[in-house]
C-alpha cells in the first residue's frame, strides 16, 4: 500500500500497556524518513567519497562529478530552465535566508506563511510587506493583486502548500499577476514537493526552495533553484573558501552563483541523497501519487469529521465547498496530505501524547512554526497535525481515526500532565528503545513556541 | 597500520597504463572519508529517524534525544565548559559566519589564515584587522601582542593548525595574551581536530569550530562550541522556524542559543555522525595518534626533502630548526599531518595530475583557499599538498615519495595539458568507474582560484 519503501517503516515502539506496535509515522510533513533507495545510494557513493573541487585525485574527480551531477538532477526535478541556477543549501530555511540577501527590492508575503517564508524576508534591506490572506483563496489572491497595484515589489514569496492545512496556492495565477507588475515569484516548495511534482518552467515561477529532510533524504541538504542574475551578484551567503575567485588581504572577488553561496566544503553526500530522492519520486507516476494522497487524505478527513468533537482546520473554509463560491470542483486544487485538527476540550499536546503512548502514532502538536497564521485561525493554543506521504498506508490512517475515537470515548489509561510546556505521562513506564547509547527520551518542547 | 578503518579504503581506481590500483587518499585535509564506525552509526540511527522538536511520537522523542545527546557528545569532545553552548552548524565556514554575527567588537587575525577564518570576519560591524605573521612563530605572537596593546579587540581568531603546512599555534599562550587585553580567542579547529585532541577547558580558548567532513563524518554537520553570552544575544543566524520563541506579524522574540542559530529542521543524521566520529577518535590513545602522525609526516618530509628539486614549505622556516632560534625542540609543537611542497620547474597542477593518473594518488594542488598566505610565501602559482590521517599507511606515504621521484626522473607517460585552468590528460583513456550514473569525471578546477 505505501508507494515507496522507507527505512524504519517496520520499527517497533513500546506502548503504555507494555506491548509494542509498529510505529505509524504521521509527522512526515515535519521530517520524513529516508527512502530505502536513498539510503542505498548513500551506501553506494560513500566508498567513492573524497574531497571535491581542486583535488586532482581520481576519487576527487568522481566526487566532484557526483556533486555536480546531483546538482543537475535536483534542478531537473523542478524543471529548471537552462539558465537557472541550483544552489545546494542546508534546508529551505537556509535557502530563503540566502535569497533574502539577493533580492533587489521589497518582498510581498501573505500572512499564511510559516516562519521559514516569513522571518528571513525581514532581512531584506528594502523591507517586506505581510498582507492578510482573508477568508478565501480568491480573496487572498485579490489581496496580493491590490498590494502589487499599490506599491512596487521585487518579489512575491508564496508557499506551494501550507504546512498547516495542506492547501495549495495557484502558483501559475500568482506568477501571471506578479509578472504583470514586474515582480518575481518565489515558491516555498518544502511542503509541496514532498507531495506533488512542481515545475519552474510550467508555472513560470522564478525560484523554488525545498528540503531533503521533507523529501525522504534527511542528510542535511536542500536546494534553491531559479533565476541566475540576482544570485550571481547578491550578497555572498557563506563567506569563505570556495565562494571567492581571488582574495587579497584587503579585497575579495566573489565567484558567481552557485559557488558564491556555497562557501566551505559542500555536503556531497547530502546532495547525492537529495538527487536520489528526486530520482525515486520522479519515477512515480504523478497520477498514482495524487491518487494515493487524495485517497488517504480523503479517508482521514472523512474519518475525523465523522467524529463528534473533532474540527478539521482549513485556511479558507469556503474552498472546501466549491459550489458555495461558484466554482467547479476541478478548478480547486485538492490540498496535499496534511491535515490539522482540534479535539474540542482536549489540549492538542495531550491529544498527541495520548496517541503516542497508547497507540504508537506519531503526530505533531503546536503551532507548526506558523504562529501568525494559527493566531488568525483562532488557534493560538495550537492544534494537532497528521501528515501523509509516500510511505503511508490505509492502516496508518485508520489507526489514527481509531485513536482519536478512543480518546473521545474516554478510553484513556495514562495520567498526562503538562510539564514545562510539554504534555507527557506523569509516570512513563515505557522502556527506552532506539539506537545504542540513548540515556533517555527527550521531551519535545519545541522552539516555535510551546502550544500553551 | 591505519589507526582506524575508513569506508572506501580498498577502492580501486584506474591508471593510465590500463591497470588498476588501490587509491591512496592523501587529500584528507580537505575532506576525509567516513570512518567505518561512523557509517555504521548512521545505518543504526536511520530506522529511528523522525521529526525532532514538537513531535510527540515515540520516534520524535528518540530523534530529539539523539540530536541533543549528539550535541552534548560533540561539545564534550572539545571539553566544553559547563556553561558553554554547542551549536550544530554545516561546517567550519558556516560556524565562523555565525560567530561573526555575534562578536560585539573588533576582530584580530593573522595573515596566515585560510579563507574560512578570514572572509567572514569582514562582516563584523566593528571591523577586522589582519596583521602580518612575519617569519617566525615567535614573531607572529609578538605581532599579535603589539596589536592587542595598540588597539581594542573583542576577539582574536586563530587557526589551530595551518591547512597549508600543518604548523600549529600556541593556543594557550595566545589565550593568556588575549585575555590580558580583554579579548576572547576563537580557534579554527577544522584542521587541528582531525589530527589532535583539543580542549577548550585546558587551553582557556573561548570558541572552537570544526567540520564533520574533515573529522571522518562527511554528513553535512559541523559545530561551533564556546561561551554562551555572545551567542545568546547575537544576530540570529538562520531566521526561521525553531530559532524563535514567539512571532507576531510585526515582531519576533528570538530563542537563546543554540536554537537561535539553528533555524529550520536540524541535520540530525549529520549530528549523530559527527558525534560518532568524536567517540571513535576519543577512543584512540592520544599518544598513539601523535606517534602515528609524527612517524608518517616525518617519513614523508624526509623522503621529499631527500629528492633534489623538491621544496617543503613552512610558514616559519626557523621553527624547523629550534636550536637556531634558541628554543628546545620540545618547546615547539610538531606540525600535524599536512605537508605542502613544490617541485622545481613543474607546475603544481601538473604534478598532481601525474600523481593521480600514473600512481593512483590523491593530493591537492592550488592555493588551498589561503591565497594571501600563499602570496606571502611567494607561491602565488600554488603548491602541492599531501595530508595524512588516521587511515593513512606507510605504504601510502612511500607511494607518494616514489611517485615524485619518478616524476623527477622523467618517468612520465601521459601528455598533460592545461585546459581552462586545470591540468589534465590531453587524452584520458581511463574508464569511468564510481557510483552508478556518473556520465563523466569532473575537471576539478576549484573555486579559491585556479593555480595559474
Amino acid at each position: 500500500m505505501p508507494l515507496l519503501p522507507l527505512v524504519g517503516s517496520a520499527t517497533q515502539v513500546p506502548l503504555l500497556d507494555g506491548t509494542t506496535t509498529t510505529y505509524a509515522n504521521l509527522d512526515v510533513a515535519a521530517s520524513a524518513p529516508a527512502l530505502q533507495s536513498v539510503a542505498a545510494r548513500v551506501a553506494e557513493v560513500l566508498p567513492w567519497y573524497a574531497s571535491v573541487h581542486r583535488g586532482a585525485g581520481y576519487l576527487s574527480q568522481v566526487s566532484t562529478a557526483l556533486y555536480e551531477q546531483s546538482r543537475q538532477q535536483i534542478g531537473a526535478y523542478v524543471s529548471a530552465r537552462d539558465d537557472d541556477v541550483t544552489v545546494i543549501t542546508r534546508n529551505t530555511t537556509d535557502a530563503v535566508n540566502l535569497l533574502a540577501g539577493c533580492v533587489p527590492g521589497r518582498v510581498l508575503v501573505l500572512d499564511i506563511e510559516h516562519h521559514a517564508n516569513l522571518l528571513p524576508w525581514r532581512r531584506v534591506a528594502s523591507g517586506v510587506s505581510v498582507v492578510e490572506g482573508r477568508d478565501s483563496l480568491a480573496g487572498a489572491v485579490a489581496v496580493l493583486a491590490d498590494e502589487l497595484a499599490r506599491d512596487s515589489y521585487a518579489l512575491v514569496a508564496i508557499t506551494g502548500a501550507s504546512n498547516v492545512t495542506g492547501e495549495t496556492l495557484p502558483v501559475g495565477e500568482i506568477v501571471t499577476l506578479a509578472h504583470a507588475h514586474g515582480a518575481r515569484v518565489f515558491v516555498d516548495g518544502a511542503q509541496l514537493l514532498a507531495h506533488r511534482r512542481f515545475s519552474l518552467a510550467a508555472t513560470g515561477a522564478d525560484y523554488v526552495a525545498f528540503s531533503g529532510h521533507k523529501l525522504y533524504a534527511p542528510y542535511g541538504a536542500g536546494a534553491l533553484v531559479g533565476r541566475r542574475d540576482w544570485l550571481d551578484v547578491g550578497t555572498p551567503y557563506l563567506a569563505g573558501g570556495g565562494a571567492v575567485d581571488d582574495v587579497e588581504v584587503g579585497e575579495t572577488t566573489w565567484q558567481p552563483a552557485p559557488a558564491r553561496h556555497e562557501g566551505g566544503s559542500p555536503n556531497v553526500v547530502g546532495a547525492a541523497a537529495l538527487a536520489a530522492a528526486c530520482a525515486a519520486l520522479d519515477a512515480v507516476d504523478p497520477v498514482e501519487l495524487d491518487r494515493h494522497e487524495a485517497a488517504l487524505r480523503g479517508r482521514l478527513v472523512a474519518g475525523l469529521t465523522a467524529l463528534d468533537g473533532v474540527d478539521v482546520i482549513r485556511l479558507w473554509p469556503a474552498e472546501a465547498e466549491p459550489e458555495a463560491i461558484g466554482r467547479a470542483v476541478e478548478e480547486l486544487a485538492e490540498p496535499v496530505g496534511v491535515v490539522t485538527f482540534t479535539v474540542r476540550g482536549i489540549e492538542p499536546g495531550r491529544v498527541a501524547a495520548y496517541l503516542s503512548a497508547e497507540h504508537g502514532l506519531g503526530v505533531r502538536d503546536g503551532r507548526f512554526c506558523a504562529q501568525p497564521l494559527l493566531k488568525r485561525l483562532g488557534l493560538s493554543a495550537g492544534a494537532v497535525r497528521a501528515s501523509i506521504g509516500v510511505g503511508t498506508s490505509v492502516a496508518d490512517v485508520d489507526r489514527l481515526i481509531a485513536g482519536v475515537r478512543s480518546l473521545l470515548a474516554g478510553d484513556v489509561t495514562g495520567d498526562y500532565v503538562l510539564e514545562a510546556g510539554v504534555w507527557t505521562l506523569a509516570e512513563d513506564p515505557r522502556p527506552i528503545v532506539g539506537p545504542a547509547g540513548l540515556s533517555r527520551l527527550a521531551d519535545t518542547a519545541g522552539s516555535c513556541g510551546a502550544a500553551v
